[in-house]
């Protein structure tokens, strides 16, 4: 998959045979806009953006080599849209339209411009498929090691916006489409990988992993929630996007608006491939989809009166509702019933190193 | 300087202690905010920011270890510090009023909280000074060294934004302050560390190098600039910050404006400690002025009609005039008046791998 990290063809071409400024003009030439709001782009001191009478919303995640992802079996364009992405997943995650995106790299000499290339020729997928413009950025060699950094901007009219920080108790939590898709391919490519390094000549077995390999190497940020909600008139009261991990980011929501959650483990969205896989791997699939992260799918609460509107739609899952603060974040045990506390061991850069 | 990293002392704290989410809650808990224009900050999935009828400006930087600074003798807070006004700097070359940043590490798991608080704390002292609010950012482990990304966000009104692409012939070419001082002062601390290196029992000779050493370890961004300017009633033809040499930059100049330039080699101000240095180490001070970089002064344009207004002000130089294109860009030499062709071997973070 990663052909040009190992390739030794001395026809690639060194990072300094363009120099830092030459090599940002190469990689976004064939970058075009989309966005009446990018007044400024590539080239000047800052970018310019005009919010015509919108709010600007921000947001910036790294992905690290070795923390994020191991380029042993991510391909490099994949890496490029995933990065453009998870970005854009915050910006959803506030209901915010997004329309620029700045991209930084940190990159070792060891990769040639063509390793750039394909990072670049993923950021420009998920441009085009996002319309977001790619407006400005920094290229820099590291002494180890690639480092992507990217900076998401979104526009959108005040009334719009859902923070963390708005539901009351009673509020219904729903998720969208299905969890724990993500982190059981990483198993699989994980363990494929494992097998390769043992034996160079063994094919991976991949076959039959389609969907939740698609999850890991290519999701995609759920844009099309906005106007899913404005169809079924429903304004959340609180949002966030499930990077970590349902329990995670269950706490984040109770944290910023000060209530506690109940989590009904059946109610729990998982596909089948998620389910069987973890059965494979001898994991349990409803820990997967509490701590396993990166679905990127929204997380959001709404009014009960809303509940009729939302209840058949098939992109949303009612999982749980809000309680007072004091009565805590729980996960509500299939058949017994029994209360199990949720907690942040979720996916986290710092305890996962080995990711 | 850098006791931190040396220290072995038990009684630092593993970043692990606190995870991803509890360290930036942890690190930034002391900020307070300025601006009005500042609405949500961190702890949502975006910050959300009021533009109030202004333009955006966006900008962002990597500083990444082992190239961009040594931790042998960069101090943790200067380092926080210099991230911030490197990004203001690109704000203040657009002639906008920098208002939030968002701040990204990709850190190894070798640095303690303490060294993050380190880094913070230069980062806080930057914010105060220049009245910006950190609204954001993101925080993980790498595998080895720390990668530094920040995000700076301006808001002006369009009418006073100043771009790099607006120079006309026989506009006269201007910087501020003085040149070449941050890369004497990167010399001198990079003899000094190779002696100590040597021989730790060595004092470093730092005494009498204080105003390069602070231009290298504390630059400042010119944010001054904007209010002189205005007070002149001069409104420059296009702008750009200094931070990788007067050669190189007067090109991004020439580049965007379709103009070439002449500079003045006698004109190119230079403090005298900057010249005496780069004498003591035999290095030419003016290639020190013309590619060495990270000085953060401004250089701009203006018309010829505003000559009489600068030409006095003790924070202006004028060091030479726009042509037209075909002319090309040229250094006109002290006393023989030779044409010297200016060349972007400045400062390149893919060339200078040493620094």
């Amino acid at each position: 998959m990663n052909i040009m990290l190992e390739d030794k063809n001395p026809e690639l071409t060194p990072i300094s045979k363009y120099g830092e400024f030459g090599l940002i003009k190469h990689l976004t030439e064939n970058f075009s806009f989309e966005n009446p709001s990018t007044e400024v782009s590539v080239g000047d001191d800052c970018a310019v953006i005009n919010p015509d009478g919108k709010k600007v919303v921000v947001t910036t995640d790294v992905l690290a080599e070795g923390v994020h992802f191991n380029l042993g079996y991510v391909p490099l364009k994949h890496l490029g849209y995933k990065a453009v992405v998870v970005n854009l997943s915050d910006v959803a995650a506030m209901n915010a339209t997004p329309t620029q995106i700045l991209v930084s790299l940190a990159v070792s000499s060891r990769f040639p411009v063509e390793a750039l290339e394909e990072i670049y020729a993923g950021i420009y997928m998920a441009c085009k498929h996002y319309k977001v413009d790619l407006v400005g950025g920094d290229t820099t060699s590291s002494t180890s090691g690639l480092v992507i950094t990217i900076t998401a901007i979104g526009l959108e009219n005040s009334e719009n916006l859902i923070k963390r920080s708005g539901a009351k108790p009673n509020d219904l939590l729903v998720v969208t489409g299905d969890l724990g898709g993500a982190y059981m391919g990483l198993q699989i490519l994980e363990r494929e990988h494992s097998v390769f390094l043992a034996n160079p000549n063994m094919q991976p077995e991949m076959e039959g992993y389609d969907y939740i390999l698609e999850r890991q190497l290519k999701p995609e940020a759920r844009m099309d929630i906005k106007k899913a909600l404005k169809e079924l008139d429903i304004h959340p009261t609180s949002m966030i996007d499930v990077s970590d991990g349902l329990s995670s980011e269950t706490l984040h929501l109770s944290d910023q608006s000060k209530v506690g959650f109940r989590i009904y483990e059946e109610k729990i969205p998982m596909d089948s491939l998620t389910v069987s896989t973890a059965e494979e791997l001898n994991l349990n699939p409803v820990m997967c989809a509490l701590n396993g992260g990166e679905d990127y799918e929204l997380l959001f609460t709404i009014a009960p009166a809303d509940f009729e509107k939302i209840r058949n739609h098939p992109d949303f899952t009612i999982i749980g509702h809000a309680v007072d603060l004091e009565q805590g974040n729980y996960l509500v045990a299939r058949g017994s019933g029994e209360l199990v506390a949720l907690n942040a061991q979720g996916w986290d850069a710092f305890l996962n190193k080995g990711q």
